[in-house]
C-alpha cells in the first residue's frame, strides 16, 4: 500500500486545521477596534503557539514517514487517530486564548495540555509500531538514525504532561510552558539540529 | 483519464470534512468553563465517530482506488455524488452531539444514520460500477480480491440502515450503535484484516 | 513552468469551497428539530445544486488543464481569478437557501447568477487564451478535441445569464432552472458523453 | 529533504486561506437583501484583494521553490512561519471588510498593512537564505535569473509598509493603496513579466 496518499490526506489535515486557528480570531464589534486589537493579544500569542507546534509536528511527521518505506492497515489506524488530534487543536487553542486571563483559566490550559500531550503519546506510537523490528521502515534506512529518532520523540509526552499538571497550580506559567517548548523545539530542530 | 486528480480532490474533501469537525465544538462562554467541558462530551464523542468512521471511508475508498486502473465520466460523477455526502458529514455530527440528550434526539440520530446509509450505498455504486466487468479494474488486480472487496463492502447500507431504525425506538441506542459500527470497522481493517 | 502545483491549488479550492458549503446548513434551536430539518429544505437543494456545479466544474477543469502541455503568467493569472469565483460560491449559495422563500429571494437568485455567469466567462477566456493559435496546447492534443471543446463550453455563459435575468421574474423559476442547468451538465457529462 | 511535501502543505495553506475568505461576507438578516448586497461593498473589494494578493504570492512562491533543489530544516522553518501569516490574512481582511466606513477604519488598515509587511519580508528572508552562497538552489539554474530574483522581491516589504503608514493619515487611500498593489502585481507579472 502506497504512503503517497497517507502524505496527501496527513497534509490537508495538518495545513486546514493550522489554517482555521485563524477563525479563533475575533473582536468585540461594540468595542473601540484599537483597544480591541490590543485585549485579543492571547489570541494572536494561541495562534502562534499552535501553528508553531502544528508546523512542527508536520514537519516531524514528514521526517518520520521518509524514514517508512510502507504501510499497512494498523499503521493507517494510528495515523488516523493521530491526525484526530491534530483536527482537535484549534478547539483547546479558542480556550487558551479566550479564557487565560479569566475564570476558566485552569480548565483552559488543562485541555489545551492533555490535547498535546495525547498528540504526544500517538507520535511515540505510531513510530515505535512502525520501528519494532523495522517493521515498515525502508531498508537503506541508517539504524543510528532509526534509534537516534525514537530516542527523540521519546521526552514529548512527560515534556507536555508537565507542562500540563502546571496548569493546575498556575494557568499562565503553563501557558508560558506550552510556548517556551514550541520555541525550544524550533530552535532544537532548525538551529541546533542543522549540522 | 488519470485518477491522480480524483484522488486529490477526494483526499481533499475527506481531509476538510473532517478537519471542520472540530468547528462544532462550542461552550457557553456564561457558565463556568470546567463544567461546560464536560457537559459537551457528547460533542466529543460525535466527533470522535465521524472522525474515525470518515477516516475508515477514507482508507476504503483508497484501497478501491488502487484497484482500478482508469476512470470515466460516469465514474467521476458517481464520487462527485459520494463525496457530496461526505462533505455533509458535519451538519449531522453536529446535530448528534447538540440533541442526543435533548428534545429532538431522534431527528438526529435518524439525520446522522441517514447520511451514512446513504454514504454506504453510493460507495457501494462505485465500486459495482468500476468492477462489473472488470470495467475499470486494473489488469493485475487478483480476481478473488476483486471479487473479496465487493462482498465486504455489501453489509455496510443494511447495517447503518438498521442502526438508523433503531433510532425511532431510541435515540440513544442508536448513538450507541454508530460508535460500534466504527469501532468494528476499526478492529476488522486493522487487527483482524493484518495477515 | 510545470503544471502540477496549479492543479494542486485548483483541486484544494474546489475541494474547500465544496466542503464549505456545509457550514451554510444550520437550524434554530429554538425550534422542534423534526420540523426545521424540513424547513431548511432549500439548504439541502442549494447544497446539492452547488456541490454539483462545483463538482461538474472541477471535472471540466481538469479536461481543461489534460489538454495543456505548459502554463504561463497569464494562464495563471486567470486561473486565480476564476478560482476567487469558485471560492465566492457558498456566500450566494448561502444566500439561496436562507432567502428563496422570503423578501430578498430575486436579489439572491441574482447574485446567485451573476457568479455562475462569471465562473463561465472566465472558464472560456482561460480555454480561449490557452487554445489560441495552440499557445499552451499539448503537440499530441486532437485538433478535433481542441475545437470541440471550445464549442462545448460556449453556451454556458449565455445559458447562466438568461437563467439569471428570469430571476428578475421568477427568483423560484430562476434557482430551478440552476438545478435543471447542473443536472442537464450532469447527464451530458456522464450519459451522453459516453462513448 | 524533498520538496514535494512541502509543496503540499504550502499549496494546502494557500488554498484554504483564500476560500476562508469568503467566510467573511455576511448580510444583516434583519434589512433587505438588495440594499444589503449593496452595502457591503467593501467586503467584496476586500475579498478580491486578499484573494488576488493570496493569489500572486503563492505564484512567486512557485516560482521561488522552482529555483530550489532542496530543503533543510531552517528552510522548512522560515516556510512555516512564512505561512502562518498567509493563514492570518483573512482576519485582517475581515476587519478591513468591516470597518473602512467606520470608526475602527485606521486601526483595521493599519492592521491589514502590518500583516502584509511582515508577509513580505519573511518571503525575503526564505529567499536570501534559500540563495546565499546558492545555499538550496539547483545546480542548473541560472545566475542571473537567480540574482533577478531578489532584486524583484526587494521592494515589496518597503512598498507594503509606506501603505501601512498611509493608514495613519488616511485608512481609505491606504486601502486604496493595497488594491493598486494587487493590480500592480498582476500587471507586472502576467502583461509586462511575458516575453
Amino acid at each position: 500500500m502506497p504512503k503517497a496518499r497517507l502524505e496527501a490526506f496527513a497534509d490537508g489535515i495538518f495545513a486546514i486545521a493550522a489554517t482555521l486557528l485563524t477563525l479563533n480570531l475575533a473582536v468585540n464589534e461594540h468595542s473601540p477596534l484599537a483597544g480591541e486589537l490590543m485585549r485579543i493579544w492571547p489570541g494572536y500569542a494561541a495562534y502562534a503557539i499552535s501553528f508553531t507546534t502544528i508546523g512542527i509536528i508536520w514537519m516531524n511527521h514528514h521526517l518520520l514517514l521518509h524514514q517508512i518505506s510502507h504501510t499497512d492497515r494498523f499503521f493507517l489506524l494510528l495515523n488516523v487517530l493521530f491526525l484526530m488530534l491534530i483536527a482537535f487543536i484549534p478547539f483547546p487553542t479558542r480556550l487558551l486564548a479566550l479564557y487565560i486571563n479569566a475564570d476558566g483559566a485552569q480548565a483552559a490550559a488543562f485541555a489545551y495540555g492533555i490535547t498535546l500531550t495525547l498528540t504526544a503519546i500517538l507520535f511515540n506510537a505510531i513510530w515505535r509500531y512502525a520501528a519494532w523490528g523495522r517493521r515498515l521502515i525502508r531498508q537503506d534506512a541508517d539504524a543510528r538514525v532509526v534509534s537516534g529518532i525514537g530516542r527523540s520523540y521519546l521526552p514529548g509526552p512527560f515534556i507536555y504532561l508537565a507542562a500540563t499538571l502546571v496548569a493546575l497550580v498556575s494557568p499562565q506559567v503553563s501557558a508560558g510552558l506550552y510556548a517556551a517548548i514550541a520555541v525550544f523545539y524550533v530552535l532544537e530542530s532548525s538551529v541546533f539540529g542543522r549540522e
